[in-house]
């Protein structure tokens, strides 16, 4: 019988939700690359980390926008997929973002949240803040939408 | 005095755009992780392509769409500057991208170009192909925001 | 049989597509206050115009950019429901609208062009051009997702 | 000296912000036309609330999307605006809606609030309500993108 989670007054169908997450994170090879941590998974949340580096820049020196997008839109991705059913894999239809500041610091830290959990489409808010110095700022903010696709074992994907 | 160039219409504002532009490329460090190359710069056009790698994916094993996001942004963030006058700086203001179809190939080809030059505003259409054993898809598509921001050496940047 | 259309290059599941269109319009009832006319249907294409009047405006005296978006979205909209099956009905998921230049004019002329039609989910180009004193100029220009849902007559709606 | 308000933690430019807001409101003549209500303008935030009226409607009866872009255009638009200095004019730059629920009810009730205000640009969430027998739930979420315009009295508009 699917749950409601106290903290975040999401239903969760999928009581393995947060290994499940964290099994499919260890899968996108782009997070290895980057360094981006995955430090927090609750239903319907999720936030990924990731520490400054000298190769993950544009040209101003600041964490390059796409990187910043890279993070928020696993952030929003994961915490869509931590409120589908078992079975499901998820995937973005759209998202966008507005750099607040430039992302100038030691690391950056991704939030998505979902706003809406519906049985195909899923809309997630996508937070991004930059810590420096010890103070944490907002650089980015968003939205997204995913939609919850069937995963068949063995088939071609996606489906259909 | 300002030159329309006669392949894309467009005003060119600084004659050296195109060297002004790939050296900017250079200093984008996260572009050399990714393995991305600037494969074309035109008066408001600009592309960038992406070959597959194994460490710049999403779960199911195509490219994640941030790193289609990331190369999209530049595109259109160079396509800006092109036309931007001598002393300009860019940054992204927003930006939003369709996930048409799965990235499933050997390569991507980002293309950026310009909807509106504005004084400070401009507006990009960011359009990614995936190409697979030899046939090539739209797999992304969107629009972007830019800010022109005047560049001062030796000043904190951003400015103002 | 599914037909490809020669005009456009999408195949229409539904050869009654251009009277479901205008059908449908004429129950939009916002239209008739506005004072839209629907002008143009082809498979994946719509065009739908609106002449000048004193109460549609913002604070300038211009369309009010609301007004310009609400016969966007209805052009990508009808662009979609053309080529959906019969039996279909069409809602938009999301949409972003740029406001290229202000909607200054005697008549805008809004244009959805589908870009990807999926079995599920389809997305459009959305195009608003303002007409003045003979002169057309882009002045809105934007992107929007759509779903297609089956239509239950008699069933609550929407369905699921 | 410009002001902190207490509720919202805003810092105000000019104290007469709510009266310059409802005084330009009155100027959006389409706001008359759709009935639509300014019913609260604080630092940093706004809210225009639109009573059914069967002519305000899409193909199934709902409140149209572009209807429920319109109010929460203004609501950030306004918004953004009540944080300018004196002598400033606001224009959206874009925005993005992403309608979650059909917008099924007798009253739709848009908040505007600011989350970044900029000296040139300001970022805005828009958040629409739908209210059907006295139950309140959300239709429409999204994001803005607004330009500060000084205002020029007998120059043509807008500068630049």
């Amino acid at each position: 019988m699917p749950a409601t989670d106290r903290s975040t007054g999401f239903t969760v169908k999928d009581p393995a939700f947060a290994s499940k997450v964290r099994e499919s994170f260890t899968r996108q090879t782009i997070m290895g690359l980057l360094g981006a941590e995955l430090t927090r998974v609750e239903p319907g949340e999720c936030t990924i980390e990731l520490p400054f580096r000298a190769d993950l820049l544009q040209q101003h020196g600041f964490f390059h926008a796409g990187v910043v997008g890279t993070i928020a839109d696993s952030a929003g991705g994961y915490a869509a997929f931590s409120l589908m059913p078992p079975g499901s894999s998820v995937m973005s239809v759209e998202f966008k973002i507005h750099l607040l500041a430039p992302a100038d610091g030691q690391r950056l830290v991704a939030l998505g949240r979902v706003v809406r959990a519906g049985r195909t489409l899923s809309v997630c808010e996508l937070s991004v803040d930059v810590v420096k110095d010890g103070a944490r700022r907002a650089c980015a903010w968003g939205s997204q939408t995913l939609i919850c696709l069937a995963e068949r074992p063995g088939a071609p994907y996606p489906p259909g």
